[in-house]
């Protein structure tokens, strides 16, 4: 992979830009490649049926994986698996509540994104043009 | 697929709510059917390290495809393919300046729907606990 990386860096530094200060600014709009990882990794981790459920249903308050697999219509085995995987990307965490092991979101920002993503699929839904805010 | 989904949709019906208001307050917090998948398709989009970089860049401005690959270090040809996609989700849109053809973001909740996952990351990354806004 590092030959064809530097094949395509290569492709790209013959290039000649169109707009050389497009380029710097377009630049100056990218986080650390590190920063780029754990974002798609995020996205990975939403991008899928049950996982997206889960943790819409964890936007409106905290729950147990019983009734968690209840409310998304799955069984409890495989909401343990998906939130395991949710707890490894750090989009839910636990919380023991007396006997019982709660599920919640890990962060603000999770449900932040989800509602993002619901305005722009009920955009596509409806074909409504760009609005700014 | 049908006869899966039923066997699954019979187990999550055996099993009995350990808090039945907290089932019901989860259930309404699902969208459509269809808005979940929406969701889900857009953050297949974007959990790409290409795709993603691309519309960092375009978060700050439009570009053309040659300043693209230039910015993010790729080639043209693979610059198009993935505008390809981004534009058949919606996530880009075209507008034609003078000989140029430009790409730029298809609406807003694009760019919020990164700076929400950036501070995911950047809280990740920190390990930093979670706040409250």
């Amino acid at each position: 992979m590092r030959g064809r990386s530097c094949i395509v860096a290569a492709v790209a530094s013959e290039l000649v830009a169109i707009d050389s200060n497009a380029v710097v600014e377009g630049r100056a709009a990218l986080p650390d490649e590190k920063i780029v990882e754990l974002v798609v990794q995020a996205f990975a981790a939403l991008a899928d049926m049950n996982r997206a459920k889960i943790l819409y249903a964890l936007i409106r308050r905290p729950l147990c994986v019983r009734d968690l697999a209840i409310t998304i219509g799955s069984s409890e085995s495989a909401v343990s698996h998906q939130l395991r995987i949710l707890r490894d990307r750090r989009l839910v965490k636990t919380e023991r509540k007396g006997h019982l092991i709660e599920y919640r979101l890990d962060d603000h920002h999770v449900a932040a994104l989800f509602k993002e993503a619901e305005f722009h699929a009920d955009h596509l839904r409806r074909g409504l043009p760009d609005h700014s805010y």
